[in-house]
């Protein structure tokens, strides 16, 4: 059917089965053609392609509530809900979002971007439907790898406790990026084998109250027995245990098993967990036979070969670089290990993993425990790397102040994907850190100006024995330029001047040194003369080279690709206060005070006014302030 | 025994049971005595005499490591190792730390004081000492509360997928710091009142072995059959399913049951969970009968009759005042539910839920899941109050940012204990929340000058419809003003002006309020007049009054109980920066660059120079660089 035609979800009450056979390979052919285009996540969405028709066949969209979990899995959602005919539009600057919106349909009741929030979601929603004496059903998805992520066990915890009715569908594809790891993961993998048995649970109650006591020498109780029988017929215990009733393992590509459990989840009191087993990818041979996760999210590809399409040949990638030369070092000294929340891919850390198994830990959708198990392990004189993206950073925020940076403990953080990320949007801007991290005491935070630049500071972190260390770096590849054979140490704290300049000063780092320097250079033009220093300490400071800056009387901008409010530029204007230096013209650029949603982070650039062009506008006014002699506005 | 004659804890090694015994009544003594004086951690200390002493004759400290969760509990460990003779000074400036600290001596491995950091603490240990192929015992000791944040269950996940050698101790008395609550909860429930069964698991093992597979309608596997008889005779299988040895439960006062499973857990392989079943405050009649958790953390008290010590009529609580006027406004608006993560007697919130037991949900010690259900609820028009004490909101991070900022949710957070917290030390000190909420986009920060404006405030915070808003207040209690009998909106974004003044101006908020009034008094006698603003909007600030003021150009001191670093002094600055009033003196003070260790508040303000005597001298030093016009240092 011409998908693009559909307004909402209601033409798939009338269909039959093999109606919605068809159309889940329309909605697959669909997804493949249109993604192939555009990037997205392809082998997430082919996966659910049963289980999101399943849904809002079974379940009234949007009086019943469903709450996608991480949300790079709702593409399927919005097809049904009528949002096809945007899909050229997805992850584009003013177009589809990637993820759950609210603004964009009142089918999506809850945004995410993140992982592992829809069941405290779900709790909240469920409760509120309680105290209004509603009825509607809430059902939150999640996958098998966001159900590790500590929150939604404490969901879990207080759902099952508080048996409110709720209807929590674990999609199993035994992936979250990477393939999934921990014992829970294990408890699945048992209940994927051991078939099904919810249906004579019915039949198994009346027979438990039949079962006596039990004497002898391992003596044990009527209720202890029934719990070992009980044990043997149904599956799921564990989320027994907690209080769910457990469905599954259902087909998640048979519409007759999904129907089937679907509506016996709808007549069962309190909260069920069912548990639907799908194939990433399904339906597209490189995305279903892909086994470590380059499928997950993609740019633009070939559908015939399953090639990405890619530039020629681009500089060196920046995870590649930091766990390339973290690898390096490993290889001398084997009090380095690294650490990664399920992300060794889009990390980068492969060969890591291949070449010291030991010395590497995928710990799973699990940003809290990663950062605690750094800071525990460099108690012992390891040295951890903890390659983290800006965005994820944020779930071990208290971890970081508590146990890393409170103990003052050698650890080496890689915060990968740091500024604007792009088509991923809201949810993903790493563009906070500077502001979360820049006020816990110990720390220190830097980023490099380049890849050659960012092996050394590698190199310096892992040498740095005064504790925490931080470097962020940006999604995407360096600039191109030579590697030096030899790593050397950059002194802490101490900046670099790029470029001389008697007017202005900049002063700025990593991703927006390339327009400071391109701005200097127009302005030259025009005679106005720009210091450009390379700032790569953020914290601390160079205090050494701001008083001479200040000193000068020389009007400073500064540059940053990070939210405003307590950044970069807050701790010079700080400096400077501190210091006295209140004739100083000090201006700062960067990320406005509002979420940044998704687009090509050129667009998005110009749209908060950080360009090339617009760092010349800002010297221009200095200038012509500290001309007209410090007049006020 | 003379417990201040204790040097480490080998003296046990060649002590008898009866020995033991006598040395448990010895240190129960001990710590009532001293804590009637000091006050501390009475209630948890007590439960674990026992365990403590059993834990130090089994293991070698400190080549085996203790891990103490949370860290309260640790009082018995520190008599042991040597730090009787400092209790007298327990949480008091530059004395002993309420807490576990590292340099305070060799055995204290890992410092804690927010919970469920141990298990991965002790990941990163385990895993560090099987890289050096070292022998010792890691030993994380964890409470049913702690066990229930989702980090301590992210690390379960871990440790159990990856079969480390740990010996983790459950201590279970059933409370955190109020009677815990979730599914888990029951889990260990069910557990405490199943008996003990590990000591025929190696029977069990060979039984199982021969049980044939079963056939017919209900056909199982002979896994499954195994399964199902292995959970009659093993307690602890959801323990065991997360790849735990269970062993429990054991009597955490007796020492033969607690000596047999401690040697039974040194000889098994992978890692053990041993459940402990403790009493808090036993042996003490007044802490053992406490239900609710009032002595769970005491003041001084007198021993007899267990009477606490408190002044004479103190002003209103902070937490009362919010607590009870939120209560008042739940009568009217049947939106407003109330959310506490395991404090509902910490955070006043007994009478709400007396009332309205229904719209007060403690969801046990899971601060992330507390604020994404509050997200959840306001979605549906609902209007949750989450109060949090300021320095656990710091594991809410993400979920501010994430949930309730980004989705702009109506979520009122009451951030309890903001500033200085005193005694509970750096671990508890609410310094960091402006830092690290105030640049988050569309969230309101606020602090009441005083109890009458509080209620206030908490009226304006339920009223406001356009987002996230949060009110900071600090522990202890108000300044005992009188209370209006009608609640009134405050404009948002509006400052106060609480004396006016021409020579300088003084922007502060909250608890510095009175040192502010009084300095301008000091200032007034020697002819300097300064304006003190009570800026009670942390953002957004007061835009209209600050363009009056920098217009003016007097000189300005902003002063806050928080850091510095990208605090409310700097967003003073980025506001003076972003509209050009670059000739404006800017001074700020407030908490330094390093974490703030235990002591009372008073003497802390001290030691930071943020007290009426320092803001008289700075004030004056402001002034003089103004008449020097503005000269440079």
């Amino acid at each position: 059917m011409d998908l693009t035609s559909i307004r909402n979800p209601q033409f798939l009450k009338k269909m039959s089965k093999e109606e919605l056979i068809q159309l889940s390979g329309d909605i697959r052919q669909f997804l493949i053609n249109e993604l192939s285009v555009t990037g997205g996540h392809i082998g997430p969405n082919l996966g659910v392609v049963e289980l999101t028709i399943a849904l809002h066949k079974v379940f009234n969209s949007p009086k019943d509530k469903f709450l996608w979990d991480v949300g790079h899995q709702s593409y399927v959602h919005k097809i049904l809900t009528g949002r096809a005919c945007e899909f050229a539009t997805l992850r584009q600057y003013k177009g589809l979002c990637g993820f759950p919106k609210r603004t964009e349909s009142e089918h999506d009741v809850w945004e995410t971007g993140h992982s592992s929030t829809s069941l405290s979601a779900a709790m909240g929603m469920a409760t509120a439907r309680d105290l209004k004496k509603s009825k509607e059903y809430i059902i939150p998805i999640i996958g098998d790898g966001a159900l590790t992520g500590g929150m939604a066990l404490e969901a879990l915890n207080h759902i099952g406790h508080e048996q409110k009715d709720m209807i929590v569908i674990l999609n199993d594809n035994e992936m979250s990026i990477a393939p999934n790891v921990g014992a829970l993961h294990s408890i699945l993998g048992r209940l994927r084998t051991a078939g099904k048995y919810h249906w004579v649970k019915d039949e198994l109650e009346t027979l438990l109250k039949k079962v006596p006591a039990v004497g002898g020498k391992l003596a044990f109780t009527a209720e202890r027995v029934k719990d070992g029988l009980k044990y043997m017929f149904v599956t799921g215990m564990f989320f027994e245990d907690l209080g769910f009733t457990y469905l599954g393992p259902v087909d998640g590509h048979n519409f007759d098993d999904l129907f089937e459990n679907l509506h016996y989840a709808k007549k069962t009191k309190g909260p069920v967990l069912v548990h639907v087993i799908t194939k990433k990818g399904k339906g597209y041979l490189p995305a279903e036979s892909d086994k470590i996760g380059t499928w997950h999210g993609t740019g633009p590809y070939k559908i015939e070969s399953g090639d990405f399409i890619k530039p020629e040949s681009a500089p060196i990638g920046w995870s590649k670089l930091v766990s390339d030369t973290v690898l390096k070092l490993a290889r001398e000294d084997e009090r380095i290990v690294a650490i990664t929340p399920a992300m060794p891919v889009g990390s980068k850390l492969e060969k890591f993993q291949q070449e010291f198994p030991d010395r590497m830990y995928d710990v799973g959708i699990a940003e809290q425990h990663a950062a605690t198990m750094a800071a525990g392990l460099a108690t012992q004189n390891m040295k951890p790397f903890l390659a983290i993206y800006s965005t994820f950073l944020q779930r071990a925020y208290d971890q970081v102040v508590h146990d890393i940076c409170r103990q003052n403990l050698n650890v080496f953080i890689g915060i990968d994907r740091a500024g604007l990320v792009g088509a991923d949007g809201e949810t993903h801007q790493g563009v906070f850190d500077i502001a979360f991290l820049r006020h816990i005491p110990n720390m220190v935070l830097m980023m490099p100006k380049d890849e050659n630049e960012g092996q050394h500071m590698v190199y310096t972190a892992l040498q740095y024995n005064d504790g925490p260390i931080a470097m962020r770096y940006a999604r995407g590849n360096g600039l191109g330029v030579p590697l030096d054979k030899e790593l050397r140490q950059l002194p802490i704290g101490k900046w670099e001047v790029l470029k001389e300049g008697d007017d202005a000063v900049i002063l700025t780092f990593g991703t927006t040194i390339p327009m400071a320097i391109e701005a200097a250079a127009c302005l030259e033009k025009q005679g106005i003369s720009v210091e450009v220093v390379n700032a790569r300490f953020i914290k601390p400071l160079d205090e050494e080279m701001l008083h001479a800056i200040f000193a000068s009387e020389r009007p400073v901008l500064t540059i940053e690709e990070a939210v405003l409010q307590g950044g970069f530029g807050s701790a010079v204007l700080e400096f400077a206060a501190d210091h006295r230096y209140y004739q100083t013209i000090i201006d700062r650029m960067g990320i406005p005070d509002r979420f940044i949603e998704h687009g090509s982070v050129s667009k998005l650039l110009e749209e908060i006014e950080l360009t090339t062009t617009d760092v010349v506008k800002r010297i221009e006014q200095l200038v012509q302030s500290k001309q007209r002699g410090l007049e006020v506005r």
